[in-house]
């Protein structure tokens, strides 16, 4: 951390500064110059104690210099971490995963012929909501265990691992029972009770980044799940919101290499909700695979007019075997297979 | 709602989407233009199959008319929601009402000297965080249910009520106990279980806004709240994300005459969060009264450099009071009390 | 100007960051420590070689120190400026100003109405507008110079000094000529020979921020007015743009205090633009002079359905007359007069 | 255009609306329903005057049906454009088309060397700045017309046509002798006059978005252009100013696939600006190029922390070859040449 005093900070304000940095059982470096002192201060976690000298008189500025996060960073970890689904299906290595299903799991019988209809064009993991946060009570709120019943049955029937989310500590150890993978979702980002929660289980964790949260909360929020145990942290940017109005949210691809640069978790992109209009998903799913994706996140559904929810970003069958087609080729430009 | 058809739209498109109104149970009024069609679709709730539509064929664009929400709009209710915390304190009446305190509960005794402290100037409510949501695993994270046993006894000592956050499903009936008005964070927004729990308490509920909410998410997250049997909701502007960094958030005091105008709620503002910082927080507190908040929640500790979270953003109790008397010569200039 | 270096960064890319500082003339100041090794860069402007240093290799990251501007900061001039535009109309001093008129100048007549309107309700500058800037080429684009006659004849007859906005580098003389304020609109805050243009005039220049300026480049685009030899700069906050849709743009009042601290150049606020609504912007007007703003400037037409701009927030006489009684309350109530 | 009435309109308020319509010359469509009253609103522009309606007693609110827009869209013409620049360059066609260069023009022989070396990894386009917009009045502006000459000698040497930014009316004359594609920047996208003027040149205009310009009013502007007579508009995506702080734009790659469907125009890509980080910037080219943009603009220094601009976001030769060969492999995954 390096705090930097005032222009005009007397000497006892400067002592004080001194003499807290050394109660904290840090170490202070200090450097005087005509315009500024700045002082350096060294020792583990420093930084989470900005506020206290942020709240001192004479305190300019703090900056932060080591990350605060450390679990999740490239210095704690420098190979890519890959999780094993079974399966075969590994999340972070060479091949470019895709989950595919629809936004909400509505009959068995369709979500069959949809995890069948991915599954043959090339899908390696079955999403599908059982528990759906709604903006508002009135919308569908999901089929809850029916619905994870269901995906556990389809699994047995097509051999694709799951993905759902939780939105409650409270189902956090139903969820687990089914699900391969349990998806927190975008809203619940930074609600840190449910990170501990999921943190505690055996399952990889599919953290969805906020619509308002900058990557390092982001990345803080994957390692409230890391230092409650679990390493198993897949990262998916979503999209995020900013003043343009013409798609549902802003896909932040920018974040793909920034992630890879500062963390050694694997990174997948959902344009479904990051774009939200079907026509625009298949130009975004390819450059989320050129940007250096591991994976993507694609909503599918048989019938989106009859969809209980997001049927206005879902990809028919036929569209969703076709674009897999051209993330093949993609895939390829790129060095990775799909 | 109204639906715009697509220019080219075909015979067959616009039929399948009058028959899909029809099934879902609702009226269409259509009208024919040189440039497009237009079918207004009459229909409880008929909005929430905006989806729906929007996935057809032909169809071009869906729009609103009447609000997505029903129970926090002045449709619903004409006169403004008054609050009633007993000890004669109002929320939503001609009194201007301040909720003072520290961010995080730390000791009994400075909790109870600054409880004092607000309430000689002036305060009329006790604020003091026991569950503290916190962006990183290794910051402090409260003292839980001591620091509501402390909040009790403070009131007991000072007949202050006392407002106090809750994070998780699990400790609903806890806080429940011992606030006097529940508090759900701006992480929490969109927490719709929480929001589902609260709205079954018997207490106030303030909610602070998310910190990338429109107004209109926003009031949807009341009426969770309200849809599960709890009317009285208080709401809490805090500030919004955007491209500024020079403040920790950006006030948006708009949302103050937009609320009033969309609903009945009282309606309160947090400079301290909104501005984040100490020297500014006066003016903002000012601005707040000015443009006709119920309320104002602002963050006072006697030792902010010592204090378990948000330091740089406490007041000291003499600038509070000295604050309050500003307040209250704002307060009489627009025609309330302090 | 601190440079961080990366952790592993080598010797002989220490080196050569100390050469090339050295290089440049300035002086290096060097702290080792366990975590990190930081280099303060001490001379005149050294920030602005921050992207020299940015390129390094070695170099983690660059953060500044003293601020990159130094005409507009209260380190250069202590006490605030205050502007005086004859006829008694002091800006920046302890009256708040209200400057107030129609958007776009129509007929003479119907101008010299509403100045006379504003004037006899207290306002002290007319403003009006003759060359406009209009997102689409489709909409009135201002009357231009007869626009700017009308203002002359009408400053005439009321003795209110005018405020009007200049687009274009060669409409400058023409400007200066007419008006006693130059206003450089909101799109126009980066337009960099524009702003050199006005820098280079004797009349006092109205600077808008735009619609997504950080506060710090807004005081870079004053500096280029002021580094020109034009030290009669106004600041006009006029709300950013932001996620929200509900308002036409948000309010950033924040901007005030922070300028304040900041700057000794006067603040005013423009609530017409900020909310864009009639019916929210009295509610604003209250907050901008409760924050501390110098001056509003607000939009009155006595015809909105037929203004041939802005129309939608445009307050009528006898709305402005009746906000300016509770304005003036709220002045008082904060130490100012109206 | 489509008035929705408020519910509680009465007969007089909805009668001098549909006067206004009529005296307007449109023709009003009235649909009457138990909670509201629409007027469909038909004519030319109808639009362009809803400030107008906005403004009357008893109007709810005024969406437009048709874009504002109309030379720009796809409506107006259904196949892509396509921009000969002479040399065999064509923007718009199969081929992906690089445009590579400087930031800023420093001397002949670098510049020379650059284009030489970017023209050998397959560039068609040489890109450098002679007028520089810069944030602070302190910062190098460019070396103006000396820089255009030396980009005409390098032309001449090397056969690359020229782009390169005007920032002022009277400048335009001037840009328009030296340049092929004549670049409007980001800050100059709402600068009316400067688009006015350039529409009235024979080159072509690379226009690119403003830092917060929708999508909607960045067509608008191109609008500016080709309503002056002038039909080749390049739009240049360059990223948008968002909440996220650690690249120095977000790229909205939403962008291309929504203009591709609104507008014939051609688009490219300038992930330099977008990203402002050397080593994220390879990821984001490879994704612009699969999301299908029509070109790309890169930054290329051979010096970069010598570059009098922009050194940090600059690719080395070596760099900016080893991606071409692999853009190359991404455009033929999705059917183009590069």
């Amino acid at each position: 951390m390096i705090l930097t005093l005032k222009a005009d900070a007397t000497k006892p304000q400067i002592d004080s500064v001194l003499k807290k940095i050394k109660e904290l059982g840090f170490t202070p470096h200090t450097t005087h110059g005509k315009e500024m002192t700045i002082i350096g201060v060294i020792g583990e976690n420093a930084i989470l104690s900005r506020d206290i000298f942020e709240a001192m008189d004479g305190v300019e500025s703090v900056a932060p210099i080591s990350k605060p996060y450390k679990l999740v960073s490239r210095e704690f970890k420098k190979e890519n971490t890959v999780i094993d689904l079974g399966h075969g299906v590994l999340i972070g290595a060479d091949r470019v995963i895709v989950m595919a299903g629809p936004c909400s799991v509505d009959t068995k019988e369709r979500l069959l012929y949809t995890a069948q209809a991915v599954k043959e064009a090339g899908a390696r993991v079955l999403r599908g909501g059982a528990f759906k946060p709604r903006t508002s009570p009135y919308a569908f709120q999901g089929h809850g265990e029916k619905a994870l019943r269901f995906l556990a049955e389809v699994r047995k029937q097509t051999g694709l691992p799951v993905v759902t989310e939780v939105m409650n500590v409270n189902d956090v150890k139903l969820v687990e029972e089914y699900a391969d993978i349990i998806q927190v979702g975008a809203r619940n980002v930074q609600n840190f009770d449910l990170l501990k929660a999921v943190g505690k289980t055996k399952r990889p964790i599919l953290l969805k980044r906020g619509m308002s949260t900058t990557i390092q909360e982001w990345l803080l929020s994957a390692e409230y799940v890391m230092s409650n145990g679990n390493y198993n942290v897949i990262l998916c940017e979503r999209g995020i919101r900013t003043f343009e109005t013409s798609t549902r949210f802003t896909m932040d691809l920018n974040a793909v290499p920034v992630l890879r640069h500062l963390t050694h978790l694997p990174i997948i992109v959902d344009p479904s909700h990051g774009v939200g209009i079907r026509e625009y998903i298949p130009a975004l799913a390819k450059a989320a695979v050129a940007v250096g994706a591991d994976g993507l996140m694609l909503e599918v559904h048989p019938k989106p007019e009859e969809a209980l929810s997001d049927g206005p970003q879902s990809l028919l069958p036929e569209q969703f075997a076709k674009l897999m087609g051209e993330l093949r080729a993609v895939a390829l430009a790129v060095g990775r297979t799909l």
